[in-house]
Parts: structure tokens; sequence; C-alpha cells
């Protein structure tokens, strides 16, 4: 399922002209959820709590994984919620992890009306709005759904495949090259689009690259500033391949360390990293790796940075897809076009649905 | 030189704050001007006249070769011409062709001033400002110059140069693929791309083609409407190398015939248009003939369509264009970048200076 078929399912449920009225304190709530942390594995949920005037009484977000969901942080900041209507981006959990379930604590609290806008994607923590139905709550749905969806993309998609949500990233000239025929490329693309990938890989779980890569280039892979210095956020490298990286490479310097997969399978890799709480996988390339993910239908979100220049030659920024004939061909939509410095940034999404790696991967 | 380059030097000429009080004469004479046609040896020109209160008494534009020049068009409709200031977008011209000098029709006439915006840059046609100031007639230049530079920007680099402005156009996926790996490419791009390539292609002089494009794809090379329609326009195909084309092939039904140059040498093609009168000269490809235009240096224009898809594999949209390292790379500047229905569409033209091809060229 992809965030939009999940946009489209929801759109076509209970939203009614009520829906319409909470539709400013959703996007309240969606402001505050975008306070909490856009990486690790929870999502980002805010919650904003209404008197029976429809004026906001609390507000809470998540902050991240093993504190209080953005229910119960509204909860918490609201001298009793009896009769309240609590609008919220995400459908209110029923799972017991770290925390309780966010549905159990709306119900003890009194809340009389749940709004939310995405359904809970995922198979353990999903049933809030049914659970809460049973005890006498009105649960509304469908409020600014496809902000919210879009919003939380990354986190729904991951949650709904059982996988990290995979973006590919290459940078290219005009003509697809990502280098020259003596394989030199530095600088391809200009300071802001660089500093733009910095940017990116800080809101990212996890950069991936392969063993090609490290050995061609050396990379470092931090996340760094405008004045190199390193960010606070700062994802995990991950080197994919089978062949050891060298003893001395820079990565080994990475403030997180590094991660060797020894492996080539990208399906089982993806499946043991979303193990390990990673939802969201930069894919650097090279375009071997690059192409591979490609081949195997496994991006959900391309960033194609492209200079404007030509170099011809045969470094092509991504190679052999498995496609043979033009009926084959990736088919992506384009949802956004930016300028940055003299390149641009083209941000594009496949058309076709992913499918989960296992169908009980979760 | 290029058009930028004619504007920049124009710009530190002669426009005070006299200058400025024409600019919304000259905005006139600009929409005149694109009325006249947009191919052929003649640019297009417009010319209004203006009294002492600076009323327009009088317009004219120029309608294509043969016919009467903008300033004898628009005195041709004034009662009488004495003491008036001739607002024109190019500099009048100083040559007796088909028609006469407009330097002297306008001394003649009695006008009292004339105010233009873009340096004629032929060798034959220039020095009628300087015609016109040895009169006593006051010269004003320099109005509105960027924009009247970038309307006329093929007419100017191409008189300037000696050869067709060289406009070459490509498809390709986002990875830089002119087709799949068995050569199938219909369609990368969508309806709105195409139709506009059939709108490119009337608003050019010549199409050229190699012929490996036309044993490969037996092309029509038509410019079509819509329902398929042949257009008024239709510019002259021009088949780029040793080889004949098929007897068979569509080429030989184009309207305006097709011509073999039995040669793969750009420069001397180029320079033989140009003395045929043609000014516009669109480049269709395939890969190859585009890349040796690229390497020669002879490109004034890229139209870059970017289909939202990937192929992989070998067809490459640009192939050799003779650069080994990443310092040799072709510049470019992205002057716009629009969407057709899914489809990108870039423009962009070369950052470094096109020269003459040869210095006595015309």
């Amino acid at each position: 399922m992809t965030a939009e078929q999940a946009g489209a399912a929801q759109r076509s449920a209970t939203q009614g002209s009520a829906g319409q009225a909470y539709e400013p304190a959703m996007r309240r709530a969606l402001e505050l959820a975008a306070r909490g942390p856009a990486t690790g594995a929870n999502p980002q949920v805010g919650c904003v709590l209404l008197d029976a005037t429809g004026m906001i009484v609390a507000e809470g977000w998540h902050r991240g994984a093993g504190s209080a969901h953005a229910e119960v942080d509204a909860l918490s900041k609201s001298d009793g919620a009896v009769g309240l209507t609590a609008v919220v981006t995400l459908e209110p959990c029923n799972h017991t992890g770290r925390t309780g379930p966010c549905s159990d604590a709306l119900i003890a609290a009194g809340i009389a009306r749940v709004v939310y806008a995405v359904s809970d994607p995922g198979l353990r923590s999903a049933g809030g709005a049914e659970q809460l139905r049973s005890a006498g709550v009105e649960v509304v749905s469908g409020v600014l759904t496809p902000d919210a969806t879009e919003f939380q993309r990354a986190w729904l998609v991951s949650t709904a495949l059982g996988r990290p949500f995979v973006t590919v990233k290459w940078a290219s000239t005009l003509d697809g090259r990502a280098a020259a025929a003596d394989r030199s490329s530095q600088w391809i693309t200009g300071t802001a689009s660089r500093q733009r990938v910095h940017e990116q890989r800080a809101a990212s779980d996890a950069i991936l690259v392969g063993t090609g890569t490290v050995l061609a280039d050396d990379p470092s892979l931090t996340a760094r500033g405008d004045g190199g210095e390193l960010m606070d956020d700062q994802p995990l490298p991950i080197v994919i391949g089978e062949r050891h990286i060298p003893g001395d490479a820079r990565l080994w310097d990475h403030p997180r360390g590094v991660l060797e997969t020894g492996s080539r399978n990208l399906a089982e890799i993806l499946e043991w990293l979303f193990g390990q709480g990673i939802r969201r996988a930069f894919v650097e390339g090279g375009p071997t790796l690059s192409s591979a993910f490609v081949a195997a239908g496994l991006v959900d979100e391309y960033l194609i940075y492209l200079a404007p220049k030509l170099l011809g030659g045969n470094q092509l920024a991504i190679g052999d897809i498995g496609v043979t004939t033009i009926g084959e061909a990736r088919e992506l939509r384009i949802t956004s076009v930016e300028h940055l410095g003299n390149d641009i940034l083209l941000s594009a999404r496949p058309i076709t649905v992913a499918r989960p790696i296992t169908e009980a991967g979760h």
C-alpha cells in the first residue's frame, strides 16, 4: 500500500460536514506533530483538546520513543478532560509498548469525541478507533487526511511495508552522468545542493552505500552544517556488499560507527534494518547500489540532483535496472522541482504500488 | 559574441533618464515586432512614431523578407513625420537590400529623434545610428535592451556568428536514456511534450537529423497540429551524413522536400545553410548528431525533455562529447523549467562564448 492509496481510502471514510469543522484544529495538531523528531521508529503525532465551543484547551505532541504519546501529553496539560474532543493527527494507538495504549487513556479521561486524520497502518497498534467506539466515544476520521498522509509519508509507508522507507539520491549532469570518463566527479553539483544533501542525511536513520563507493571515494557520510561542523543528528552508515571496507576508511571515524552487511540481499537487509528501528534509509549510491534498489522495486522516493553540465562518457548515475524494452520503463511521478543554486532538484516517486517485503513482516 | 554579452555592452551605452521615458513605447514596439514572422533571414522589428507629447501617432512592423522594414511601415501610416520620434526595437539598418536603408528613410521623413533597443550586429547592415547622427538626428540607444535582446536572441546570435542559431533538442528519461536496451522509444515523452516539439519545428527554418536516425526511425519531421494536420510553417529537413537515405523514406514526402548534405562537417554545413538564409536550425538528433554538435561547441540553446521514467541500459541521449575529465564538462545555464503534462522541459544555454565560424563569414 502506498501512502497515496491510504489517503484515498481514508477520504472515502467517515468525513462529513462535521469533519470540516475540525480542520483548523487538525492543522494546529499537524504543527505540533512537526515539533517531534522526524527520525526514529515512532511517528510524529500532534494532538489538541477542544472544549464544547471548539476552543483549544490543551496541546500535546510526541517527543520520540519512550516519551508520552501526543494524546497523553495533551491530557497531562488539561485540567480534566471529561466531555472534551481530542483532535489527533494519527489514529490513537491500541498497543502497549513502552507506554500504554492511547485509546485506553482517552477513554479513562472521559474524552467524548476523537477526531483523527490518518488510520494507524501498524498491525500491532491499529484498532484504536474500534476500541474507542466500543467505549461509547464518538469517532470522526478523514479530517485533512491528504495533508497528514503526506506529512507522515515515510513512517506510514515504512510501517505498512515492514521495511524502511527508501530514498534513493543521485547527482548527475543533464545527460545522466555521475562522473567524467576518468571517474572524476568533484564537484558535479554546487554548494547549495551539497548542503541540502547533508540536511537529508540528518533527516534519515541510516545512509546506505555500496562497498564500491567506499573503496573508490572513501566518503565520510557525516551530516555537516555550512561550516563543516557535525550536525546533531547523524544517520548510521551502512555498507552494502560482500567485501570488507579498508581499515583506514574514513567511515570508521563516523560518530555513529559503521555497519557492514556482508551481503547484497537488499530485501533481507531492509527487513533486518526495520527490526532495528530504522524507518528512513537514504541510499547514496554509487550507481550499482542505486540501480539495484531501482531494479528490486524498493525505492519509495527519488531525489535527483541535476547539474547544468554535460559530460558524455560511460560513468552513468544509473546502470542496469533490468529493463529491456520501453514498456517496462520504471514510471515515476515528479512531485517537486526546486532550484538550488544553478542546480535543479527533482523529487519523484514510483507510480506503482510497493508491496510488503514479507506479508507477515511485522 | 553571445546575445547576453551584446546586452551587457548595450546597457553600458547611452541610456540615461531620457531613455527610461521611452520604455512604454519600446514595449509597444516589441509587441508589434512579435507580429512579424519568427523564421527566415530577417529580424522581427517593431516601430512606433511619437509626437512631441509622447503620444503614439503611427505603428509599424516588419512582415518578412521583401516587405517594408518596420520604420518604413510606420512612416507610411503617419501623416507626415517631421519632428517626430521613432522608437524602434533594432538599430535602423544602413543597408540596401531588397529595400533601401531605413536610416535614409527616417532622415528623409524629417524624424527628429531615433530611440532603439539593440544595435544591429550585421556587418553589412550596421552603422545606421552613425548615419542618423551625421544627419543631425538625435539618437538614444539602450532602451529595454535586455528584453529586446532576449526577444531577438536567435537572430542576433545567428547574425553575429555567421551561422544559424542552433537549438539541440532531445528527450530522455531521468537517467538520460533516449530508448530502452532493445532501442524501443515510443513514446518516452507524453502528448504535451510531443506537441511542443511540433511547435518548435514550426518556429525553425530547418530541422537537422543524422542519417542514422532516418534509417532507424524513418521520421516524417513535419510540424503538425493537435489533430495531426500540417502546420502552415514547415522547416526544411536536412539529413547530415555521408550515406544516402532510402528511396522509400517518409522524409521524401515532406512538404519542403529534403536536403542531403553528404557530409558530416558541421561547421561547413552551418555556414552553407546561413548563406541559404537559414537562421534557426533545430537539431533533433539522434544521439550521434546531437553529441557531435555539443562536442563542436556549436549549440546555442538546449531543449531537454525529461520524462518521469527510468530505463537503464546503453541507449543514451548524449554519447561522447570529447570530455574526459570533470574540469572539461560543458557548463550550461538553465534558463527555464516547464511542466508539460508529466514531463519537464529544461531550457538551457552554454555559459561559454560562441565564436563566429569564420571571421569573414558574412
